[in-house]
Order: C-alpha cells, then structure tokens, then sequence
C-alpha cells in the first residue's frame, strides 16, 4: 500500500494557519489506500529566540527521512533581516539541493490582476536554487568605515546551468506550446551570460520542437506586464527568478494564489513546497490569510510524488473555487480551506 | 552670453530620428541670448562595422569638451550582443563616472497603461550607475566545457554607495512628499546589502524630514504594479535599478516616454541624457519612433545644465501633447516633433 511520510514546517505568521488548511486540502483529496503520515517541526523564530539555531545538522537528518516537506512560511519582524531567510529558507534549498525551483503562474478567471483587460496568463517560471548570486559568496573589508568595499559573487557552473535547463526544455516540451524563454543579462553579465546562453543554445538542438527565446531581465520585466501571454515556461537564474516571480505572482492574482517548488528531481533528497508570500506578520492569527497558495502548493507537492490525478483535482477545485469568489465578501482562512477540502473530495 | 556646447550621438535604429526631434525642441525652447552649438558623433553600430572602434581614448578626451551629451540609442542586431553595450554606453558611464543614473516615471493623463484603473504614478528612480554587477569583474574558467565556472562579481565601496545616497535624499528632501525608499535584496546579498543599508541609514539622520523605506526587489516589483503611488524616490543599486526601471517605465506610459540622465553631479565630465529605449532596429526608419522619451531627457539636460525654466516648458508641453494625443491616430515621430517644438517656443 502506498504512503506518505511528510515534514510539516508550519513556521511564523501565517504560517500556521495556512499550512492547517493545505494539510486539510490534503488529507480530504488523498484516496483511502494512501498512508498519509506528517510530522512537524518547529523551525522559525519562535525555536531561534529560544535556542539560537536555525537549522542544525540533526535537522537535516530528519527532514532528510521524510518523502517531501510543505512548509507555511519563515520570517519574523522580531529577527534580524536575513537571520531566518540565510539561516534557514536558503540552508535548506542548498543542503537538499533544490535546483528546480518551480513557479507557475496562471491568472483564472474571475481573479483580480492588477493589469488592465484580463491578459491570458498561463506560465511557468523555472529558477535556478543552487547557484548564482545566492551562494553567499563575496565579503566585506574594511567594514564600517568611510573605505568599505564589499563584494556578492554570483557563481555558475556548467553542471548547475546544464540540469536546470535540461529540466525547463523538457517542462517546455510536455506542454501545449512548448515554447521556453531564457531570461539573463548576458550583455553586460558577459561571463555568467555566456554560461548561460551557450548551454540553453546546446540544448535546444536536442529539443527542435521546443520554441525558444531570449529576453533581457529587463525587459522581462516589461512583458511580463504588457504581454505576459507571450510566455510559457521561462528558465532564469536565481537572482532574476526572484524578482520576475514576485511580478508574475502579483500580475497574475497576486501572492496570494502563487504557490512554489523547491524541488530536488533526482529525488536524492525530498523536495520542498510552499506558497511564494511569506509570514505577514500584520495578519497572523486573523484568519485573514488566504491559503490557496499554500493549497495550491500541495499540489505541486502531490505531482513531485507522483500523484497527478489527486493534483489536477486540486487545481481544478481551486480555479472553481477563485471564480465563485470573485466579487464575494471574503471569507476566512479555514472557510476556504474548508470549501476546498469539499470540492477535491467530492 | 550663455552657451550650450553639446556633444550629439544619435547613434543606431531609431536613435537618429529621434534625436533629431530632441534636437529641434531644444533649439526652440532656447531663449535667443543662448548660443546652441551641437557636434555630432558618429558612434554605434556603423562605426564598429568599419572601424572595430566602440569608443576610444581618442573619442573620450573629445566628449569631454562638451557641456553635455544627448544619446539616441546604440545597438544593432548585426554587432554581437554585449559589444556596444560595454564596449560604448558601460564605457561612457564608468569613463564619465555617471553615478547618478536617474530615471523618473510619471504617468501622465490620458496616457496609456497596463494597469488597471490609472492609478497615480509620480516617482524617480536614482540608480547607482558606477558599481554592483556592473563593473564586469568576474571571470570564466575552464569555457565551454562541462566544467566551465562563470563569475560575476559585484562591487560595490562606501564611496560609491554614499554619494549616490545622499544625492537620492536631496531629491527626496526637494520634493512635496519628501519619501525616499532604499530597493535592495538585503536579507539574501548580505555583504552588499548591509553596505547599502547602513550607509542608507546614515545619511537619514541627516534628513530628519525625509521618510524613509527600504523594500527587497522582489517585493519591489510587486509594488510597483499594485501600489505605485507608494513610491516618491528610489534609491537602489545598479542591477536591481536596471530592472526596476524597465517596469517603472512600462506601467507608467512605456518605453516610448521614458526618459534617463546619466549624471556626474560633479560635473567633472559631462554628463549624458538618453531616452530608456534602445534603437528598435524593427521600425527603424519609418517615422514610426515616438521622440518624446528623448525630448523629455532633452528637459533632464537642461535642469542638470540650471536652465529649470526650459526644462519645465518642455515637460509641460509634453503633458498637453500626451494628453492631446490620447485616442487620437498615431502621429509620425517628425509630427510630434514639430508640435512639441510650436509648444515650447509658445
Ligand atoms: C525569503 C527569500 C530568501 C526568498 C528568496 O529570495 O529566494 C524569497 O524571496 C523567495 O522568493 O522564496
Ligand atoms: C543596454 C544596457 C547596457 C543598459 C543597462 O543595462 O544599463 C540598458 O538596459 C539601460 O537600462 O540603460
């Protein structure tokens, strides 16, 4: 019989609350047969003020058991800017080796974009988690004085571009316009700018029905709001996926409704999931906080393992249930979970 | 008698029309007693075909002759890419010390853009020009093999960082609702972003009267979409200024209106004012280039130059023709020109 052994990582804010109703979504859209087996830890601010760690190397190792973790969200006002985000987010994304981070972005009907006309909006965003300018590379000297210089090194290699290209082209492929958007700043990042484009080109010739382009950063920027339709799977760097995710969340019913992948696809190590915002410290505890992201990350989750049919359920209980609120009061964090919980199950 | 002695470099594509344009509003806002003299550079695309040169010793101790330099744009499909970006307008800014790279966005009435519901829109980005990613330190090793390592080394000094700082305060000081918002990715690029953070603080003690914000890029890109009245003046490094000002002028009327100066308040060197856009080789020649973006850096040239009262003729005949133009067929870039001209002299 088949099972289920997830990590639970509620975290700060939100968090909590969002990730009850993923587990709720989850447990209701599982079929009788499926072993569903969660265990939680308690990472976030609240384990850092009491014993001053992040993630430890035991952690590692328990996390490391688990089939896949769903994680609410980290950060708190209380901890210095970066602490938990270096400490913890970014450790767990290198010690597992999340190089697929997966960011789909798909305006449904009836969801509220800030973009004017309702554009179609159907993408998925491929960023690079490993390298780039995450590594923590670079350093300060001279700290604090009028004389400082401090250095960021993005670092990129041949392997790390190569896999993470490899997967966006065949991600690319299994769709219906199998187009793939590379998107860098190879005219003035010249050195990581020809990494990058030589691999994607290399590539390609081993895809001919793929589609492909290039687009500045830049300019990404600029379609991504005046014709995001021109988009199906981008491939970026870490640094750029960042930032053109976070647009593409709010062009595309705001991040809210943006869910996430920190996926590992060799399996070596479990995979991460969890919704693009993050603790919303001002919100916590209100039932305000909508946890579709987090919804629609277990369902990012449940295709990682395997669980396509129990997915495509998820994402269609989601797009029903978005269009049925449009223009409704707004309803709670549980309310929702609960309506969702209905609809996969039913 | 007064006199503007100016270095013209209209460069590729549309660059030459366009400039044209910027060039007879100029003359025409000028009051008699100012003596216009104008030399043209043949610099771009052209030039390196026949020559291999992008911008010499030789060309540099030439442009520093002048009291400033207007730009049309420079790249060519036929020049690979990267050459003329760093071979002539990296060169130019770093050679020039540009370290004021300022860029405003103002949505106009009637103007059009992708966001719903015309919301308020009246900023100006002041972007690093001389530091960060921008610098082309890094390297490649082992190139075009499965080992190849590409660097990209960002730098950034004290030095660097609190000039164009304290230049963004001022801005923020000397406008209505004196705000100034610090754009960086603090909590990932910790070296850098303590730098720009602590000097960013710093120097706000010295504006008591100066709100301040600082917001991560991501974040940043989500603002500028959902609340783009939130903002007064940015300050933010080169990269991330890059990006951000690409959206900016997207979501408030298009690149077609975006104005930039790339400014040495030190005045060491002449600074130079081009429009966001590039050369668009696509509609090249057809007189289909809208020349208001150059115009509008024609305005920022001569503020920078002390001649405010011409700069604001110019911003404000631009205002009445955008606002004439909404919904009206579209006008040739020679067209808008000449009305734009009629308006200032006016
Ligand atoms: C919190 C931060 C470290 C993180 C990132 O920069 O990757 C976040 O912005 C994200 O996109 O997941
Ligand atoms: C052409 C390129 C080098 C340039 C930059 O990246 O600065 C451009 O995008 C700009 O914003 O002026």
């Amino acid at each position: 019989s088949r099972s289920i052994n997830l990590a639970v990582i509620p975290g700060d804010g939100i968090g909590q609350e969002v990730v009850a109703e993923g587990l709720k979504v989850l447990s209701a859209v599982l079929p009788q047969d499926v072993k569903l087996e969660t265990k939680e830890y308690d990472f976030g601010a609240r384990r850092y003020h009491a014993t001053g760690e992040t993630l430890t190397d035991a952690d590692l190792d328990a996390l490391k058991q688990h089939d896949a973790i769903l994680l609410g969200a980290i950060g708190d006002p209380s901890v210095p800017s970066g602490v938990l985000e270096r400490g913890f987010l970014l450790k767990l994304r290198f010690a597992f080796d999340h190089h697929v981070n997966l960011r789909p972005s798909k305006l449904l009907p009836g969801v509220a974009t800030p973009l004017a006309g309702q554009p179609e909006i159907d993408f998925v965003v491929v960023r690079e988690g490993t390298e780039g300018p995450y590594t923590g590379n670079g350093g300060t000297i001279r700290k604090g004085t009028p004389h400082e210089v401090a250095t960021e090194v993005s670092v990129n290699t041949a392997y790390g571009v190569e896999r993470v290209v490899r997967d966006a082209f065949a991600r690319a492929q299994a769709r219906p316009r199998k187009k793939l958007t590379l998107v860098h700043k190879n005219n003035v990042l010249a050195f990581a700018g020809h990494l990058w484009t030589n691999i994607f080109n290399q590539v390609a010739q081993e895809y001919p029905d793929v589609t492909t382009e290039y687009i500045h950063v830049d300019a990404a920027t600029i379609y991504l709001v005046t014709q995001p339709e021109r988009f199906d799977v981008i491939v970026t760097d870490n640094l750029f996926g960042d930032i053109i995710t976070d647009l593409a969340a709010a062009v595309s019913g705001g991040i809210g409704v943006a869910a996430s992948g920190n996926i590992n696809p060799s399996r070596e190590f479990p995979s991460m999931f969890e919704p693009v915002h993050g603790s919303a410290p001002d919100i916590a505890g209100q039932g305000k906080a909508d946890p579709t992201a987090t919804v629609l990350s277990v369902a990012l989750l449940l295709r990682h393992l395997g669980y396509d049919g129990e997915a495509d359920r998820i994402d269609e209980a989601v797009a029903a249930d978005l269009t049925e609120r449009a223009g409704q009061p707004a309803r709670s964090t549980s309310e929702i979970g609960d309506a969702l919980a209905v609809r996969v199950a039913g």
